[in-house]
């Protein structure tokens, strides 16, 4: 019990921290104060210490020579390989699971996601709801996830989907204000059919290169939307990229 | 000038066989009568002889044991792995582009395609034509073909969209007749500018991967018009397929 | 019967050709004459003509503009692309083969030949033969064409083998050649193995990028004697590269 | 220097722990006593709970709900996963160093690794020593994470090797009882040779494709032995296989 309190309050740490650095309170080489965030998160210091250390071993803060953390400051390379990273390992996972084949069952709860999405977008425009479609897409892609059967397989697109820039949902928002959007929706939703229709046919080469070629919206998205400044603050984490 | 002549009959006899077949004319198995085809197309035996003979190595006909050619029946497998087929060495042409790098004039001249059928794709409903896109999509698979510089490439290309069904725009008539018509337009359109992103970015792999997956959507649009005959009388050959 | 005569003086006439080409006998750019071919070869003209559209058709022959043909110059590229497709098409039937599933018969046919390979190569140098090693090597590659079960690319692997310096035993006499002749068979062999383990284990992607690589050992090959005049002369149509 | 003191302390309770595992004195499922392990280490409980943590996040331990921690039980699927992850991300690092290009220098380097197991692998049996090839072959797959010039990608590599089973080394120990030990380095060296000739010619899909394979090597190592307690006495962490 006393466990399960301290996991409550790093957790907390940990969700004030990156909604700090999604803010773009903290600068690209800002020295992590503790005492700062002691007080700005009111948390003791034992759980920001945890937190500082969970997000600089997802790599948004750096350890320093001297002691304690900074945030990283990032390139746009950064995030196109955090991106690139994320397909591999989802393409991976796709791959796997055309070749390895699945059951009918297995196959029937990821075709009925996808019902969900095609209904979502059938609604007329005043009535599609852009939070749906995060929720259903964040379902999606959890579910691919466990399609190989895999611990290893699924531990591991957990812990990249936690990297800064990484998440299939990151740069979601920044689609939705697109003048393009509902294209963009179009053409990755067939990406999601596509996808389950290759894992059908066990197509493996072909269901991991959908899985990366899905991915890679993410990095046209964040390509569209660099110089914004007003669309940036929406992404987390994309104050820190410098260039 | 003989000769000219003469390669001319034999084309008319090529394109006469090929609307016979396509018109549903000729039958899965039946013999191909030279006296009957010479009556039909009003042409003497030599070009039809030659014609015959190049639909054999296309593969639409086939020479049977007694002499002669008969009209082949294909099965959806058929389909499909011409298809694949196209799709495989237009993906080759497209990951050699990437890896050898092309001139900024090559790149200019197939983003110049890529333009027409923005421009195109953004006309409201009532001006969009149809046409139009077949024939800037046939533009832009042809200088696709060009672009790894190889002869043997572009020879081969032109070779494998000659087989039956293998075309690049042999199932686009039955795309337009789909009611999902204008968001299979769009996905294939944004595949096409994805495949320019690739080999400008010098990704091969995803070059050809682009690829790859464009030619599938032929194949996803065979399997949805298989069962409707009117649809399929819109497409040369189709009448040949049993099953 | 007549017909079977015809093609057979026919036969003969390709063979006598591509034997004159792989000899040096005709130069890069050289106009064929058919009179001289006539002479040459002991043939009529019918044959003469069949054979000369024939390998103009396969490419080591070109038309000229004034009516019949000449010999083809090659660049080191054509040598490369020739090869690279090859692969490319041997890939995709590795991959469909995978993802298609094989029988147990169809796997223990191809097992067959790997394990008299094995026992090939298991024997002590002085009773090692060369040429068992290219006939178990064109039955290997043979077998390879028929997995996917498809007619079509069954022909289009066994005319892209046809294609100037495409064949999988175009430089397998150069090969033997070479000091490191031992070990380049060793790793050809593994990759035979692993063909097949990826096949069965129904991995596509991994077949098919195997079945690539496996080819590109002609491309080493060649890129290692391209100099050396003496080897050269074993491989057909070599002597028509230019650099 | 307190702080490094006390890394030194946990990087010896990550080494103690992890040799006895390997040695199999830890059973798959029992449960990992902090008293026990203090006693057998002769370390105190800080570094010893760092150490645990450490080896749970790898992946060799799990959590267990009553607290504490357990060693993991793996099976053949464990292994070969983790095997395909180690080769995938080798696999990424590999294309995107061939597509984004290498300076003459760095492709400099990495050749003079592969001229020093050439040298190696030229010496006569009884002067070849196996160290030595482990030795090199770690700095041939260390200079691999480095070339993308990604630190994403170098952290991601360095951290998937040190997943259970996944390192580039980990059966190469086993390797060496193979009696068919000097044909399997001919092969893994002939990669390593291809692998870097491919990202000289900026042929991504190639190096991706290479990387993957010599990756699978080390499965193919550890069906050959998994049936074998002697060998697997000899690869960190095999004791834990339980099928």
């Amino acid at each position: 019990m006393a466990m399960a309190g301290g996991m409550s309050q790093t957790l907390k740490a940990i969700l004030g921290l990156r909604e700090m650095i999604s803010r773009g309170d903290v600068q690209p080489g800002e020295r992590m104060s503790e005492l700062v965030l002691v007080e700005r998160l009111g948390l003791s210091r034992t759980p920001i210490r945890a937190a500082l250390a969970r997000l600089a071993q997802e790599g948004l803060l750096e350890e320093i020579p001297t002691g304690g953390y900074a945030a990283r400051a990032f390139s746009d390379e950064d995030v196109a390989d955090a991106i690139e990273l994320r397909g591999t390992i989802e393409g991976l996972a796709a791959r796997l699971a055309a070749e390895r084949g699945l059951s009918e069952a297995a196959l029937e709860a990821v075709r009925a996601i996808l019902a969900g999405i095609d209904a979502l977008m059938a609604r007329p425009a005043e009535r599609f709801r852009f939070a749906d479609y995060v929720e259903l897409n964040g379902q999606f892609h959890d579910a691919l996830a466990e399609l190989p059967g895999s611990d290893l397989i699924r531990r591991e697109l957990a812990r990249v989907k936690s990297l800064p820039f990484a998440s299939p949902v990151a740069f979601l928002e920044v689609q939705a204000q697109l003048p393009s959007f509902r294209e963009v929706l179009v053409v990755a939703h067939s990406q999601h059919h596509a996808l389950v229709e290759a894992i059908a046919a066990r197509e493996g080469a072909r269901a991991e290169a959908i899985a990366r070629e899905h991915a890679r919206q993410a990095r046209r998205n964040y390509l569209k939307v660099k110089g914004d400044w007003a669309l940036k603050a929406r992404v987390p984490g994309l104050s820190l990229v410098t260039g």
